[in-house]
């Protein structure tokens, strides 16, 4: 069945007037989600905010039923929160690890997890280690076989790198670290949520993070977090209030039941409300369709980038995902981002600081990151080839 | 010079629809903050979200003077977050403890506040210790005074009660605490921000969390954390990520300068930028004109409240906030909340949950509670009680 471009742009009526290559960043959400965060803020004002949630809490609380949906988990193993940051730190800070216990990680690592693996280690003496990459860039997994002993209790991977087309292969790894009991597997989902299809338990992930803004097209100041149920009871959240605990007497408390142990009793319905919408309408696309076209689409731009005279295309891995990274021979990254930027072209830059490891690896400091989605069409591949010959 | 109210519900177009006494829940913002958030989704649906915080940058960099402004501090000293919660988490579990140090709170302390207390004491051996409140309900200064000593690393008072009227004397606990070096003074200001004057140099607060949809009028799901420069060194933020440190070497990171060490990367702009827009919208009125209406017009609710057959005003403490709580003979104060929200008056309810040790203490376990804000009219006090006489 060929892809309903044609109403998937219709829907994101801004796309007629920026060519958005921006999506790992934040995306250009369909009108449905901004019209639905817009509303209740509007009922907020008009009857009071808990009012206003009060009414609508079939809709915040579709948010719940809407990620299930999406990677394959109970309701009750969701957690809505503020960001990826944040789901992610709500579960890798919950790991009881000590003296001894060795943390596995992959070379491209998101910055952010990586320096949290660094404070926990400097507190705690557990060890963190980097699973080398295989010759095409991903984890290798025959080496991270050989490293999996009883002291790893805790395997941290993201699955689409941001600063890059690179896909780790999660199941694969999955399959390996749930052979050593008591190890637990932490999946970063960020870039991947809304771009490619993601099965917990296919990954066999005991902890998955994603935000709302990135391919999802949700709102800004959301994410969530998968806590399989099995693995509730190893896991302290670091912060505890009335909404994840109950106050049973002076002394005592116990947490609630459920993932939302994970959450904290405040939060912007609004963003809720838009990321259960995000994630109903990415439903609709069907996470097959979606991921067939947007990588089909990167795949073109690679393509044609890769025939630019100065342009060399900087992806690794064997699976690639819709972001592209590119250098520009003699250009700066920013310089590039820039002059597209005033021409309603929107990219972003990668960094040294967003993946240290793996940019000192590979000797680069900085890469220019187009990164596309399905309601992106072919033309504006055409469109941004010319577009940044014309910037460099 | 007399009060504005004219002007000030002309701002809120929705006090003509709903009697809003439910501040202390989240109060009903004015004009100019929907506004501001609304306008900012929409940038971001049409220009990309990135983008967006790149153009608006000035608006929500406003969020930190206009919050400086408002408690008096630098505003390298203010950190932006998700809500009041998480802006308290990140302080309190920022102070170092160890078994031996001692923590003392107020008996009306948040509930959230004390459970991460006794989620700390359990972990670090350090104790909880609860002073004794004085004849009018307040922490009792004298008990401070003999409780402080070399082991007391940390003090914990919420400044107004959300579970009624009481205000705690911050500026004397303040001075107090002062005096024992070492001992760190974190002041929850979450419904006292926005109907309270604040100097954190009166207060001598070294951490002060907030809220932005109580009496500050702003958005929900955003909320402030002030840290005294002097003591950022003392505390280590209990996540970090590439926002709160630079990633310098492979195994090392520098946490930033300032107090955003305390946030993360990823936000909701359209709130922060609505923050900015509603603590802006506070300062034009003047904190001590807000405070002076609000706690006047509290004073007159109580006092026909009193007048009410079967009706017990509940709020204890010497000076007493916008906050007014009572019961009703023989019924429940769900039943009672939700008979006025039937003919759109507002309110809401506390519960033992919320401040066990207080109403153990004086053998309530609900209370239903009527905040009033500046906005709010003379009127609707006499309405809101007459609608009250219907209802119970």
């Amino acid at each position: 069945m060929a892809f309903d471009l044609f109403r998937a742009r219709g829907d994101t009526p801004a796309c007629e007037d920026v060519l958005h290559f921006n999506n790992a960043g934040s995306s250009l959400p369909p009108r449905c989600v901004v019209e639905a965060q817009t509303a209740h803020l509007e009922l907020e004002a008009r009857i009071g905010g808990y009012e206003a949630s009060d009414r609508e809490q079939a809709k915040w609380e579709r948010a719940y039923d809407a990620v299930a949906a999406l990677i394959g988990c109970d309701r009750s193993e969701v957690a809505v929160v503020e960001n990826a940051t944040r789901a992610w730190d709500m579960a890798f800070y919950a790991v009881p690890l000590k003296r001894g216990d060795r943390v596995l990680t992959a070379r491209a690592e998101y910055v952010s997890n990586y320096l949290a693996m660094l404070q926990i280690a400097g507190k705690s003496g557990a060890s963190v280690e980097v699973v080398p990459s295989d010759a095409d860039g991903a984890l290798d997994l025959e080496a991270l076989r050989r490293m999996v002993d009883d002291r790893v209790k805790l395997v941290c991977v993201t699955h689409a790198a941001g600063n890059g087309g690179l896909v780790n292969p999660v199941e694969d790894i999955g399959r390996i670290v749930r052979q050593q009991s008591g190890a637990l597997f932490l999946v970063d989902a960020c870039q991947s949520a809304g771009q490619l299809p993601l099965d917990v338990d296919r990954i066999q992930a005991d902890m998955l993070s994603a935000t709302g803004r990135k391919f999802l097209r949700g709102p800004r100041g959301v994410g969530f977090l998968y806590v399989r149920r099995s693995v509730l009871g190893a896991l302290e959240p670091p912060f505890v209030d009335l909404h994840a605990a109950h106050w049973t007497s002076a002394q005592h408390y116990e947490w609630r039941e459920d993932a939302r142990r994970f959450e904290n009793w405040e939060t912007n319905y609004a963003s809720k409300i838009g990321l259960a919408v995000a994630v109903d309408y990415a439903l609709e696309w069907g996470m097959e369709a979606i991921s067939a076209r947007t990588l089909g689409l990167a795949a073109l731009l690679r393509e044609r980038l890769a025939e630019l005279r100065g342009v060399t295309v900087r992806d690794i891995g064997r699976v690639k995902s819709g972001i592209c990274t590119f250098t520009v021979e003699g250009k700066d990254a920013f310089a590039v981002r820039d002059a597209l930027r005033a021409r309603a072209v929107n990219t972003s830059v990668s960094t040294i600081e967003a993946a240290r490891l793996d940019f000192e690896a590979r000797g680069l400091s900085q890469m220019v990151r187009a990164s596309v989605h399905y309601y992106n069409s072919e033309d504006e591949v055409d469109r941004f080839c010319r577009e940044l010959e014309r910037c460099v």
